[in-house]
């Protein structure tokens, strides 16, 4: 999959682009029966909501689960992210968030590689971020919200929320989002959701400003989310645990387009549990080979 | 304002009925230019966000504010529901809901009249719930939601969340939530969201289903939610104070349907502050005349 000239336009003046039903009922079927599996285990990777035994969210499956490994190779989703890079791409972060029937807690406002940039030492914006529809999502449980072109601002001030939800975010100001949601068309157009079946695909900005609302309809909202990061735009710093923030920048290799209908043999390193290294942090600076 | 057959059978199929912009712009302008100086006070008939100094909602206020004291007599919307009831009606219950830019939390699943019986004892479903938007209402500031058909179940099972929000709730079970949905046609339909203009109208079953999420939007939803009770279905305990369920059964006598334009004078009994009276509760029920 290549994207066409008329696609990078939109990209760049928007911050996203939704390709609807590109994974076939077929293909997320795998991927959406191995989650309860995951979401009962009892491990540091994953999140529960507060206050609730809910899984808020779910991170690294791609490093011990077959089918989130493969289609952590996937070439619909890789290519065109090398495309839009011009390089070979790693995997930064690999998350399954639940936004679960009834339970589903909202995410704050927020841009992603601030995140990276404060904590993760990541040089630039050159990490796309994925979403993946496991679940249909639609007007009632919790869509992304995007506000579009606003990646165009770079890092905007944020502040560490470490309150409102079980999971600690850089979320921008208020104030902030009212003014750029004003110029993005405000009432016309000035949020955007894109929504659509399971097996839907979004490309968005690293720097594109977005959140998500409760979901207290009868729906799972299940969801991948991962960031691409092109290899030279390796992390510097290893601040948080190694499942949120990887630290193999081994360029992926794609599997074969059907990688999610046959059992292509992928590498499974933590199949066994989190090794104590992917637990161990440091404030240094990597050493980098001059 | 008279209802049509089809609306009639509409309403008791559906129960609700919408009425997209029945007051225009300029009546809904003093509503809703009135709302910061009475969210401003600090009054027991204020209740505010969990963890905000936002109000989630006010009560009463057309006891003591001129513009709702006028909207609480619009033929509008006084008429129809007469009209349904055959009888003339009181006022039980009003309140604005801010439901606040940002910081407008969730209304759980739970119908009405549960509480209005378990509280209250109001005999019957005789009561009609009023919404009237007073800002725009759209996908992503809140809307309230319903499950279409639900009232057509009666009272069903219920209990008391007094953590969730800052306001006590009856809410209905999520696996009873979830079969309504499904019963209501699943995700086709299954969950409805009238979304329009300030100044739309909702009138809606005492013992329909509904809920709305939380408000991450920058732009607020506050509406007006009143309930209009038949006058021989009176409420038999003051088990809640009375600026919650209202003690004054007096039939509502409409004013001319330009009466959000123009002066009319009405009685503001709690203009200087609410009375003694009305904080004080009782678990006795009423002795009503022979």
């Amino acid at each position: 999959m290549r994207l066409s000239q008329q696609q990078l336009e939109q990209f760049d003046r928007d911050g996203y682009l939704f390709f609807p039903g590109l994974f076939t009922p077929e293909e997320t079927r795998n991927l959406n029966d191995a989650v309860p599996e995951l979401y009962n285990r009892r491990e540091a990777y994953n999140v529960r909501e507060k206050g609730s035994d809910a899984v808020r969210t779910n991170f690294a499956a791609h490093m011990y689960s077959e089918p989130f490994a493969r289609l952590a190779r996937h070439p619909r989703m890789i290519e065109p992210v090398e495309d839009l890079f011009g390089e070979k791409l790693y995997m930064h972060q690999f998350k399954i968030n639940g936004k679960m029937a009834f339970e589903g807690d909202v995410w704050q406002w927020h841009q992603d590689y601030g995140t990276w940039l404060n904590d993760d030492l990541m040089p630039t914006e050159r990490a796309m971020n994925v979403a993946i529809f496991l679940d249909e999502v639609n007007d009632y449980n919790g869509p992304l919200m995007f506000i579009p072109g606003s990646h165009k601002k770079g890092v905007v001030e944020a502040r560490h929320d470490l309150t409102t939800t079980s999971y600690p975010l850089w979320t921008v100001d208020n104030e902030l989002i009212g003014k750029l949601v004003e110029r993005a068309g405000g009432k016309q157009g000035g949020i955007v959701a894109p929504k659509g079946p399971a097996g839907s695909m979004i490309l968005f900005h690293s720097c594109l400003v977005h959140a998500s609302s409760s979901n207290i309809s009868p729906w799972n909202r299940v969801s991948v989310y991962l960031s691409l990061c092109a290899v030279s735009n390796h992390i510097r710093r290893h601040k948080r645990p190694e499942y949120i923030a990887h630290r193999d920048f081994t360029p992926i290799e794609c599997l074969p387009d059907d990688c999610l209908l046959k059992d292509y043999p992928v590498d499974l390193p933590w199949k066994n549990g989190l090794p104590a290294s992917a637990l161990q942090t440091s404030l240094d600076e990597l050493k980098l080979a001059a």
